[in-house]
């Protein structure tokens, strides 16, 4: 496995913020260099003393092990050419954008003599920025690895110790199956949960006031998700079209088969499927990823 | 206002149970009895010390000042025959069923002397049974009265007292507005949420377990509403059919939209709804509808 002297983060967000704090409690001896595009982000994230913070791509990279590109996954192509020149030869690439198929052959194409790991961390929150960040962001979290066909083989040793370190469980996948299994499980959540919300603010014969009041009758589980960075969302839809679309159509088609059974009356319908759902929430309570309390453990207001 | 000596619940699940370990710390004076057509409810409520537990729905009734029926939605109008004969003639009816249009039809028609006002507090949990019931559910929620045209005054201030007494904040409604408003920030919500649990456990390509592994990156958020009662929700659906159908046209036609710009690629039609949900969730957490707290103060794993 590779020694990590120096660690550069490009993009100083709730993610490459979590990284820099997790950093700093496991990995204090590593040095870390950061970059973010906006100067007000740079500015804070040195207030808050994440990293070592360099005015340009190319001189936070300057001699670093490791480069985590954490940008908007339609802002990759771009992160990836600001540091091509600056990289040293037996550097590590990698990222946590929410999709891979497209950043993957992005990097591969723009980097070809990059040691090349992409990744995907799935945590995260609803808030963005350098002071959304926290270390324990991962802890516990599945961190999932798509190395091409050709990667190196030490790299990747690499970078699932590196995410092992900061609290996550790793897994390795295709990207190509990447990208469907996180349109089930996070793509298609955030676009019915924008769309919903969004329903609401419309209508005309329900004030926004009164959508408010009452969301605790399920819709203000919705506005969480939906309150995340527009721009990270855009990116995601756009890089991951073909299985966001490819999903989308089987929510409908299973939402449409309900709206019948509505429509019709037909009860069974609805409580046999109401039914099975439970056993998810189970599974997912059983294996640590979410709280086992009632409401998110959420404290009444 | 009326004075309360005795009240009556008749169904000892969340909401029943609730009610009953409010009133034991904010009107403990109130003789309280209740009743559900489950036997093993009936014993475990006993245990619970919730209430003086009756054997029939008309011995818990008897010379009781205020019925609360906190059952199911569909089975409004069984309970509401089952107490008809052991009502004390100025007893007033309430209920707390999530849609009030049909309830409150139900009820007028079968108790035509008892003075009724439908109610619905905005709260819960997705856990069901005398157990998940606790007295803070209420604190802070809106009940939503929605008392008839003819209704009584009197027992209108009273329910308002009570379900203030509770921690509620009520607000008065139309029965059919009542269930236009909650059909989007509850009915719809939970349908959906429902639908995508369904559609993510029948993919060929990505397997259950994947799912539950996954989960964090904003599916886990949805198969929390989607563990709650099926029959309940059931019922729900059916007697709510029109608001629901209505509300469900307006979301399908809006995701429509999205997936059409996810098609065509057009990222600035997903921004800008994007950008434009997170207002939704401010209000909700500055009104105190929901914690500030990112990922709904959850602790991480």
């Amino acid at each position: 496995m590779d020694q990590l002297g120096k660690v550069a983060i490009i993009g100083l967000g709730l993610i490459g913020s979590s990284i820099a704090q997790g950093m700093r409690d496991v990995l204090p001896s590593v040095h870390l260099s950061g970059y973010d595009s906006d100067p007000t982000v740079r500015a804070r994230a040195t207030q808050l003393g994440l990293a070592q913070v360099a005015e340009s791509p190319s001189a936070a990279v300057t001699g670093a092990d490791l480069i985590i590109l954490c940008v908007p996954v339609g802002a990759m192509a771009i992160a990836a050419e600001s540091i091509a020149g600056g990289l040293k030869p037996t550097a590590i690439v990698s990222d946590v954008g929410s999709s891979k198929a497209s950043v993957a052959a992005d990097l591969e194409r723009i980097l070809p003599d990059a040691r090349i790991v992409p990744a995907h961390p799935v945590a995260g929150t609803e808030d963005s920025g350098p002071d959304a960040g926290f270390a324990a962001l991962f802890h516990g979290r599945w961190c999932i690895l798509t190395p091409g066909a050709n990667a190196d083989g030490e790299a990747v040793l690499t970078m699932r110790r590196f995410w092992e370190a900061l609290g996550a469980r790793v897994e390795v996948m295709e990207p190509k199956h990447h990208d469907l299994v996180l349109a089930v499980t996070s793509h298609i959540p955030h676009l019915i949960a924008f769309t919903i919300v969004g329903t609401a603010s419309d209508l005309e014969q329900v004030t926004q006031t009164e959508v408010i009041k009452y969301s605790a009758g399920g819709f203000r589980d919705f506005t969480r998700i939906a309150a995340s960075s527009p721009v990270m969302w855009r990116d995601i839809f756009l890089a991951n079209r073909e299985a966001v679309l490819d999903t989308l159509q089987r929510f409908s088609e299973d939402l449409s088969l309900l709206q019948r059974a509505i429509r019709l009356g037909d009860g069974e319908v609805l409580f046999d499927l109401f039914s099975r759902t439970s056993a998810i929430r189970r599974g997912i309570v059983q294996q640590g990823q979410d709280t086992s309390k009632p409401d998110f453990g959420r404290s009444n207001i």
